[in-house]
């Protein structure tokens, strides 16, 4: 059902090239939606910097490679609007007005950030931007007046308190503002493991298939691939479940059948992982290729990239500007 | 020494009319630093929103009362850019880029922002905003490239804060983009006691005089002053020492020779609390009758004092706008 006046926003950080692990998760379902709704897709450079401030070269160079990407996958332009984070102001005012109304307590509370925190053994030392960070993501939200969010199970803590922050402020200067925030999840995908088989794919921890890999580098990555350990000799009989490439080839090969009776055969033994893995790899290279492609050919003209993203932050000022009247009249501050 | 190539900036929250506190710690001191330096004064009133969320009205109406204050003492905007906080979205930008520079537990070590907390009976509730408040002063000097800020010595550890981020700014960022701030603080003066003689004058005491009271209302508030509770009839000797009217008389009260012999006279006995209030009355009214002509001009056309503000906020905008470039610059923000 087409509504395209209620609007979705997504987002990613430019801190490194997207991986299959985005496109899995996310990606590849804002090709949907930008069919159904008034889809934002944001380019969080400025919260990239809440954990890169000592970084800027890499945040900066990475907004290029995630612009590359959303178009390489087929983020449409002209459906889409991809708009840069720091160049929309409005989000700071808002942030700084929301900071106003959650209390520090509260933000310790957030189980996303506090898993965060401990993941990166900040400790006491979290700094107030990376402490503060869902208010600013309230912020990203509210100023397009984004309604459906598309979030993993673990972000539902940040659109709780984003819910909170935006009911207080409706309810504060008495206007209906800011919609309800709605989370779109997904049961079954969310997190694909990276080729390690211990953990989701993550730039970070060196498992990541980047969509921009060329046929080398996927082949490489996947040669390398956690299968079974204690599938040792081809003729041993082999563990599909927690094996990495039958978890990709369930999502990547279309002839669900053939992927079926190689797991009986991996099962039962006499089938051996390179067997496996080079059908893998030809699947995730058929997949890739004309997403390479598309690639190379936005690569070659960067300006026409650099271009898009101008109209679609430009587009997005429009109607950040919209909202900050808004919200300037309901918390009167209207003067000239 | 005139030096119109550095920055002072100043401001107030606009939660109330300013009183004769405000005058001795502050107003007074701008009126000759207007002379000396390029002048800044920020009416701040997003950081007056930080406790006065719930009461957007009050921060309102007082921006125009503020103004009025400052016009009527001789602050002059051909000499003083009076500036309105809400409307320089840069100081938000570079706010929210500064958060990134300091840790939670540093901001809750602030002793100014611990004491305020403590009075304030914040406790663990404490908000976002008003914990991070030293940040946002920090982005109000910065954004203008402040240099000097009078301030009282309970406002030291703010400057020092400040001083911390700039530095880290400057340093990560590898520009000298941020003069390193420097207090202008006054020995004597600071903190003139309310009516009361507990503590120092303020609004929500119900301890001050106005600048816009009338010669009534100043009349009753004297009459009312602490003096010395001992000094009960006229022939007891009585204390100067903690006596509000003399601690007003030596400030206000030009003919210095005829305080000195007063304050032996009541201190010998025979003087009435009677006489010395009224003739604090008059010397407060002489003081505040040019000022309440002034005020009552401008408040005649509030359409002019608010050209004033637009001019002054544009002026600032345009200085916000040239900083925030350099910022973006060593940020790497640039992007079209």
């Amino acid at each position: 059902m087409i509504n395209k006046t209620d609007i979705v926003l997504t987002g990613d950080r430019p801190t490194g090239p997207l991986h299959l692990g985005h496109f899995v998760g996310s990606l590849q379902e804002r090709i949907n939606l930008q069919e159904i709704y008034t889809q934002y897709v944001m380019i969080a450079d400025v919260q990239a910097l809440t954990d890169n401030f000592d970084n800027p070269k890499k945040v900066h160079e990475n907004v290029m490679q995630v612009a590359l990407d959303y178009l390489s996958i087929g983020i449409d332009p002209k459906k889409t609007t991809i708009f840069l984070q720091s160049c929309i102001p409005e989000i700071a005012e808002l942030t700084v007005f929301f900071l106003n109304l959650v209390s520090i307590n509260r933000l310790k509370r957030n189980p996303t950030v506090k898993t965060e925190i401990s993941q990166k053994n900040y400790g006491e030392h979290v700094t107030a931007g990376f402490l503060m960070y869902p208010v600013s993501q309230t912020a990203d939200i509210a100023v397009v007046k984004g309604k459906f969010v598309p979030v993993g199970h673990d972000q539902l803590p940040m659109i709780e308190q984003a819910n909170e922050i935006l009911h207080d402020f409706n309810r504060i200067y008495q206007q209906e503002i800011f919609p309800k925030i709605e989370a779109i999840t997904k049961e079954n995908t969310g997190r694909l493991p990276g080729i390690d088989g211990k953990n989701k794919m993550s730039k970070s921890l060196g498992n990541a298939i980047f969509l921009s890999d060329s046929e080398d580098q996927v082949a490489k990555k996947v040669m390398k691939m956690y299968t079974d350990p204690n599938h040792i000799h081809v003729v041993d009989p082999g563990n599909v479940e927690g094996n990495v490439v039958f978890i990709y080839l369930d999502i990547f090969d279309q002839n669900k059948d053939e992927v079926e009776n190689l797991k009986l055969h991996y099962q039962k033994g006499g089938l051996g992982d390179v067997v496996i893995k080079k059908r893998l790899i030809d699947v995730l290279n058929n997949f890739l290729e004309p997403i390479r492609k598309k690639r190379a050919e936005f690569a070659k003209d960067p300006e026409k990239v650099m271009e898009i993203l101008k109209v679609g932050t430009e587009k997005t000022r429009q109607a950040a500007g919209e909202t900050m009247q808004e919200v300037r009249s309901a918390m009167k501050l209207q003067y000239f």
